[in-house]
């Protein structure tokens, strides 16, 4: 049962978007469902390293739940399109930090966009686990409920939910070009779209503007939403805009960004094509970034212009 | 210094939207600018009743910090467009819930837009302070840093950041009508657009999909963002799209949904004039429901046609 059909990149999309799953949120709540379910022949267990993917021949490697295992230590992430539910075992440290890592970034080129989506929302959810074991509420100890879509605390009775963190991630652009920097901890050459998170009490747009304003020190006006998607690092919704700057001049914030500068359309292409003379190194295919000029170039500088 | 200056709407923007300080970003995170700020003569602290709003004669109230007042103690929510610093007193603990109280919601006719908004930010940073005083990840005590943007657990120095949960709210649209629905709780008669949190590994536009199947049975494609609005009862992001049905036919979630149905641009006109004998009794206009109806209408049924 496909759940998304609605993305217009799905051909193409950024990395961990396009997932297949149902999430059977009528299971989720119910028991007895769910332990029929986690008892289902067909239930497939996501094997994981802590929480780096494990890939063998170009698929995740999901195994028959064990005979012992108990339903209380999994999430149900799902069930495929094929039937099978699919849960994560959920893990009782962290091994590493929160941060993408070579192996959880290569895993893009090496499965298929649904199976980057499934690791996607196991990394997120198993990462919370971990990370909420406490209530914040009184300090007490909280267990999984809901399938492990929820944790409970023992002692307050309060119900604590996943987190989505909403991050902001947008282009300005000014006469023809757009501006790009970069942080400090960036591979060389590497320059990107500006971004942040999203704090109470502002919409997209605000934060986009106020983003915007505090890291490159430029206004801008008409700001448009252009996609979404999850980054489970650990778990951010990234959203993309694209805003029209009031004017060019810059003052960088040093703490935040090494480096920034106004690109034309020639310049993005040339980085997006990994030409050797382009005047930055574009970001990952499975970075939102990466969409997020793409569509800009198809925008404002189609590539195969019509005679 | 006004930090929004993007929606296309702020003439007559949703309720919380429109919030004109400065989040001065860069004092958050200096000890001694947040001092000299906290000692400005012209700082002031808003005025609660725990996380209710209090307004005299139309305006929130404002008064000068008091001189044995601890900084440790505020939030520093900005520097407003005059230039005074304005802070909001930690609560010791939560009389009542999170939800929208009448008070609160009342606010809205009550107050500008700009001072809607500030009071908006203030209830979901208090709320979260007084729901997080303790460490997820060890049950330690934790403090409040960065004047009031993070906590910090002094047994594992882990830090937390406020929560903002990004929810979608949607109209399904099809063959000129659109789906609306109500829950068992509200008011009766009252009819509007179906909503639910974003989920870890989603995009926004997977969320939609998703909650138009789980709530109602029906599948969409062709999902569009139309705005968003922070809305503070007790932290979220309400993400507004307008979606395509592939039918019409209603499989209710009776849990999540007491009733819904398909809704012609007349029902839809007439609900948000007020008028008696209309299908329903349209969302309140500060609810971002409200605007997304309003540009339903905009867009598929001019109000006042060309000609
Ligand atoms: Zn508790
Ligand atoms: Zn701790």
């Amino acid at each position: 049962m496909r759940m998304h059909g609605t993305d217009p990149r799905l051909d193409d999309p950024p990395g961990f978007v396009g997932g297949t799953l149902d999430r059977v949120d009528q299971i989720r709540t119910n028991p007895v469902l769910l332990a029929e379910t986690f008892a289902d022949p067909a239930a497939r267990r996501l094997v994981l390293d802590g929480l780096e993917p494990v890939e063998v021949d170009g698929a995740l490697v999901l195994e028959p739940i064990e005979a012992d295992a108990w339903v209380e230590d999994h999430v149900l992430l799902g069930v495929d399109p094929t039937g099978r539910p699919i849960f994560a075992e959920l893990l009782v440290e962290l091994t590493g930090g929160s941060g993408a890592t070579p192996r959880s970034r290569g895993l893009a080129g090496q499965v298929s966009a649904q199976e980057l989506a499934l690791y996607g929302t196991a990394r997120s959810l198993l990462h919370w686990h971990v990370r909420h074991r406490f209530c914040a509420v009184c300090g007490g100890r909280t267990a999984p409920v809901k399938a492990g879509w929820a944790r409970k605390c023992g002692a307050c009775q309060a119900e604590h939910f996943p987190r989505v963190d909403p991050v902001s991630i947008m282009l300005a652009e000014y006469e023809g070009k757009v501006l790009l920097g970069r942080q400090h901890a960036w591979p060389p050459g590497r320059y990107s779209a500006l971004a942040g998170f999203i704090e109470p009490g502002e919409t997209i747009e605000e934060a986009v503007a106020r983003e915007l304003f505090e890291e490159a020190g430029i206004r801008v006006h008409d700001v448009r939403y252009v996609m979404s998607q999850p980054w489970p690092f650990p778990s951010s919704l990234m959203i993309a805009c694209i805003a029209q700057a009031t004017g060019d001049a810059l003052t960088l914030d040093a703490t935040e960004i090494e480096d920034a500068f106004w690109c034309d359309a020639d310049g993005v292409r040339a980085a997006m094509a990994g030409e050797p003379e382009a005047p930055f190194i574009a970001p990952p295919r499975m970075a939102v970034a990466w969409h997020l000029l793409d569509r800009w170039l198809a925008g404002v500088a189609p590539r195969e212009p019509s005679a």
